[in-house]
Formats: C-alpha cells, sequence, structure tokens
C-alpha cells in the first residue's frame, strides 16, 4: 500500500458548509482541477455550522479508517480572513491541510511523529485568494498540490505547535470518573470523552454505576439490544469512546441537552 | 461488459447512518483501505432509522440501473451484535452484502437465480469486530474483497433462504384492487404498492376510480402536469409503482400520514 | 489538461431531488452503465423542490472551478412530460445537459460562443422513456454519451436560444443601485444580484450605505469578523456577488423572509 501521496490519491472532505450550496462542489472542483485522477470522499460537511468540536471528533472516528497517505481536506473556518494560520501536515501516516484552529487537535494530541507547516507560499493557492473562502482558494489547492506529490516543506515554514482546541478531558479519581457528553450521533446516542480502553483498565472487571444528569443505571452492555427497549445502557461505542444509549429509541429524544452534561461513572 | 466483480467495481451503499456522523465515511474508508480502485456511490444514507421497508423499496428501485456485477452494500441493522446473520449474495447478475433481516427482500423475491452465503469467515472480517458496527467492521470488508475476485463461496457456507420482510402485498379481485402507501418520496408523491404493469394487465383498457381515504378522483394520468394544479391524480412511477401525485403541491403534504393507508381502485 | 470529453470524463449531478429517494443514484447508476470510468461529482441534489433560479445559481457559482470540458447534467424539471425541450450544450468550454426552462440561464447569458442541441435522437436514451423522469430516462443517458466523445451534433438540430429564466437584474443610477436578494445561503448569508464588480466600479471608491428593509448600515467589509458580532456588513460574497451576513450570526435567522427582497445601496 502507499505510504505517499500519488495521483490517484483520496482526498476526503470534512467541513460544516452543508451540501445544498455550491461551496463543497467549488473545493472539489479545484482539485479535480489541479489533479483530475484523485478520488474525493466526503466524510461529512453536516456540521453544526463553526463547530469545531464535533468537526475534530469525527476527523478523529473516521480518519483512521482510511488508507495510509490519505490526504484529509478539513474546513470549520469561523477565522477566515482573519490572520488564523493555514497549515498542512503529516501525522498518523496521513497528511491533514486546513485552518489551524483546533480542527486537528485530536488528531495531533494523539502521535509522537508530526511535522506541521504554515501555508505561507501563494504560489501552491489560486491565484486570487478571497477573504471569505480558503476552503477553496488556499487548502483545496493545497490539498491537491500535495497529492501530485508536492513536499510539505515547500508550502511553507515549519511550526512546532497547532493551536489546540481546549477538549474536555475525563478525570479518573479511585472511586469514580468524571467525563461528560462531547457528541450526540444521528440516532441519538450520547458519546462520553471516557475512552473505552481507559475506562477498562480503570474498571478492573469490577460492576459499573452510570450517572447522567437524574438517569442512573448499572452495568455495561456489549450491544444496543442487551437491555428492554426504552432502557437506558451504557457500551463502549464503535469510535471506542464509552456511550449512553436507550435501546430502540433515541436517548438524545429522551433526555435532551445532554451535549457537555456531566457523566459519573463510580465503582460497585 | 464485465459481469464478474473486479478491481474497478463500482460498490454501491445505503444506511439509514445519515451523512452527518462519521459512520458511512468510515466504511468507505474501509473498502479504499482493500481496495483503493472501488468506485463508490451513494444510494442513500438518509433511510428513518431502521427502515427496513423503505430501505427495501430503494433497493430494488434503484439497483436496476446499475451495471451487471455491481456490487451493493447497504446496512439498516437494528439487530446488530444480536444473532441476525450476515449475508452476501448474487442475484439480478449483481452483489448484495448486509445483514439477513429482510434488506434484501424485494430483490431476492424477484429472482429465480439467486446464490446466498452466511457471512462466518473472520478472515474477511476486520481483526477486531466492534458489537454495533458491522457495516464498518464486517460488511465493508466483505464488500471490498467481493470487488477483488473473492468468490462467494470462501465467505461461509450457503444458506437456502434469507429473511422475508413481510412486505404488503396488493389484492386484485374482479372488482377492486386494494393495495396501500408503502413510500413517501421528497415530492410527497405516495408510492403504493400496487406493479403499474399488474394494474394495466388487471384494468384492460377500462376506466379507473381511485380512493385513498377520503381522496377520490377518476383517470389515470401521464406526467405530474395533466390536471389542474392542487388537484391530486394517478400515474404510474418512474420505479414502476403506481403512485398518487398532486400536481404542482405535495400530496403527502396535503393528505398527512398516507403511509400504510389502504388503496381501493375500482373499474368504472 | 483535457478539452474534450473522454472516458474518465468528470460528469457533475445538479438536482432538486433530494438524498433520500433512489432517484439521483439511479442516474449514477445509468451514466456508470454507459461509462463505467465516468467521475461523478454532485453539486448539490438539495435544491428546494422545482427551484429553478436557485439551481441557476448555484451551477453559475460552482461551474466555473471545474476542468474544461466537464459535462454538467443539471435536473430541476417540473414540466417534466409536457413539450418542454431537452438540451445539450456547450458553452464556457463545457458540456450542459438538462431541461430547456430556464436553468442554465445564468451560464448561457455569460458566454458568446454558445452551441446548443435539442435532444431528439432517442437512440441516445434509454430504450423506455417514462413521462415522469427524464433525468434517468434521457438527461443521463445523454451525459454518458457526450463523456464518450458523441458530438452534440449527433443529439438533435441546433436551436438557436435556450429559455431565459427572467433572473432579475439590478438597476444602477448616479446616486443608487436598487437590486434584490437571490440566494440565501446555509449560513444565512443573503446574497444579492449585485455583482462585486460592478459595484466597484460604480462606486469609484466613496463610501457606501445599504439599506435592506428596516436594517441599514455603512461601509463594506472584507470579512466576516471585521464588525462587531451580532452586526450586519455587507461583503463581496465568494461567489462574486454582494453579500449582506451578520457577524458571526445567520443574516436569514435575524432578518427571516429577505429572499427576493429589494437592496438599496447608496454613496456618502
Amino acid at each position: 500500500m502507499a505510504t505517499k501521496p500519488g495521483a490517484r490519491a483520496i482526498i476526503t472532505l470534512l467541513s460544516d458548509f452543508g451540501t445544498g450550496d455550491a461551496y463543497v462542489a467549488s473545493m472539489k472542483g479545484v482539485i479535480l482541477s489541479f489533479n483530475p485522477q484523485a478520488v474525493l470522499i466526503d466524510l461529512t460537511h453536516d456540521l453544526p455550522p463553526q463547530d469545531l468540536r464535533s468537526g475534530a471528533f469525527i476527523l478523529a472516528a473516521a480518519a483512521p479508517y482510511f488508507p495510509p497517505a490519505t490526504i484529509h481536506l478539513a474546513v470549520v473556518d469561523p477565522g477566515v480572513g482573519s490572520t488564523r494560520r493555514g497549515l498542512a501536515a503529516r501525522g498518523q501516516g496521513q497528511y491533514w491541510v486546513g485552518p489551524d484552529n483546533g480542527l486537528f487537535h485530536l488528531v495531533f494530541s494523539q502521535g509522537a511523529d508530526l511535522e506541521i507547516v504554515s501555508l505561507e507560499n501563494p504560489s501552491f493557492f489560486l491565484p486570487r485568494v478571497s477573504a471569505t473562502f480558503h476552503g477553496r482558494d488556499v487548502f483545496a489547492p493545497v490539498a491537491a498540490h500535495l497529492s501530485l506529490g508536492v513536499k510539505l516543506a515547500r508550502f511553507g515554514p515549519a511550526v512546532t505547535a497547532a493551536v489546540s482546541l481546549g477538549f474536555p478531558e475525563p478525570s479518573f479519581g479511585p472511586a469514580a470518573i468524571h467525563g461528560e457528553i462531547i457528541y450526540v450521533d444521528r440516532f441519538g446516542n450520547l458519546v462520553s470523552n471516557v475512552r473505552a480502553g481507559d475506562l477498562r483498565s480503570w474498571a478492573q472487571g469490577q460492576g459499573l454505576h452510570f450517572q447522567l444528569g437524574p438517569i442512573q443505571f448499572r452495568g455495561l452492555s456489549r450491544t444496543y439490544t442487551d437491555v428492554a427497549p426504552g432502557e437506558f445502557l451504557a457500551l463502549e461505542g464503535s469510535h471506542g469512546y464509552l456511550e449512553i444509549a436507550c435501546a430502540l429509541q433515541s436517548a438524545a429524544a429522551r433526555a435532551p441537552g445532554q451535549l457537555g452534561q456531566p457523566l459519573t461513572i463510580s465503582k460497585g
């Protein structure tokens, strides 16, 4: 399997642009104008406008399933036209292009071997860069040039660290874990910031008690149908985080407003 | 035209995952990791959650327009993690991969020449299979391996019949057909379970009277603009089923709650 | 870069079909049945049903970013099955296929070098053409044949002009420009029909005053963050039209019902 971008490179796209306007298509047109062989795959464009956290979560959840050397072009960009930096990076064996505003926080915080450059070489941008749409004018052409084999260093000077996002981290105490809900998916499953692997290490096989606001229950489930319909349950989500769900129903509909709510896990 | 899958095979994807989460993208990443040449086409991911009937209808409506040997990967999977079987199949000259829960009912019930296997060979799954996302961990890698030419028999033992869906069938009497509405499209057109060809054979050119709840009218139209704006009409939908529509308006908005409602067609 | 369609041609798709039904997928299946090498890119399918103006706007905004010889297949088709003509055309160095109902108005009105034919040769259609879905039965196969190198003239006789759309044009007076809002994007930005280049020529560097219903303010901004959060602003949108926005908020939510509302720009 290729470990460097090539003409038939895979470029994923993530944004908060929705799919109803011309924005996403314009970015794809730009990429194909530079590299007609590129394979374009949408991660999502339905992020809530300017929601960097959800974007960071989806990047971290989907990217590991793509081949090495995949290029991820991600644009959630409330600061477009301001002085916020644009970046291209190599990390986790893949490539990353977008604004330096924390969107890549979860990806970059997991890896040691990380190379980041600041996008400062306009010869890889569109000839005329608008003040409002760098996704099309800066990031798409940079991703396309990356896919053609242009080296990272040619896009601009190295930078030592990208902007962090202030993503909430759970606290692990001897008696309890204090986490919070960081993402709600289409089925109304409530994804927490507690990694399932960390939970397993902490629990050492003991029984678990979960409390999310007024909702309380015991026991870790394996599937969404381990409990009776309508009952709440906790399980290891497919993305690797602990998830609170409701059997055959939407937990988010049953317990609304949970994004950011504290989740407490205790032993016994 | 190829009649067997090959490296540049077409793989369609259908699900109820929506396009806002990482689920669909993760499946695409898995497929491209095994077969970077695969051509990925979305049927839809906007099915109402766990709506097997709508999924079955869309598969049956869209698949015939794809080339022979296309692989259709379909995941509406309320029973994921339970004992429900996964299947791969060859039928109608194409390939089918997904849970064995009725999703392929309309496709499989139309064809005589059908070969189905139960997915039991983990060497074609991801190394670690989660309890909650077989779309990514089982069905996507199986579809990818099919596209690389792996024979059906290698995925598991043959099974004689897939699960049926209890799809409603219309009854044809000498004086009337009793059918029902099985699908509502984006334009609010109400699709019935009466196949247009069967209706023509039954009607023998006689005039027709339609009754759907309080809505009554006479005559079969050819296009959506055959009657005055706002009037109801019946016509042969592009999918081959009789459809109740409203000229330049949404029939579903004018007559809500019609999914599952009885439709009576009589002569005269 | 190729200037003629070829086997690995890019075909974009635009429609008001949504992505929840089988319509879009059926068109893609038809194209790939004729040309399995075609590269399919969605412009959008989320147009409000039968909204020709929004379709025309998105075509005009996105198409220039695609490579020469790209084929744009666009289907917003309230008159399907009536006597409205179907067309294929070459203009702006690209190809255009769809109903002749004004959908290509903005594209065709910009270019001098335009060749249009009426789709009358059924040997390039599907064998059975339905009365309700020419996107699948007529336009998709025509686009596919174009991508395989079939010459325009073979699809039917030349026509001298396509149907116009009655797109509103702004009036430029010595003291004021009278325009209107023609499009609202996902972020609630209000796009006017005043081209930014025309505004610059008219303003000659003088200060500007904007009035949109009760909203009034002075000054042209460069980015969405040039004013305080919640304040209205005007800037050159990335599509080249003057746009009314609201810093870090949705202008459409703050000032609803603006589509079609008059916008007055005066000097001073």
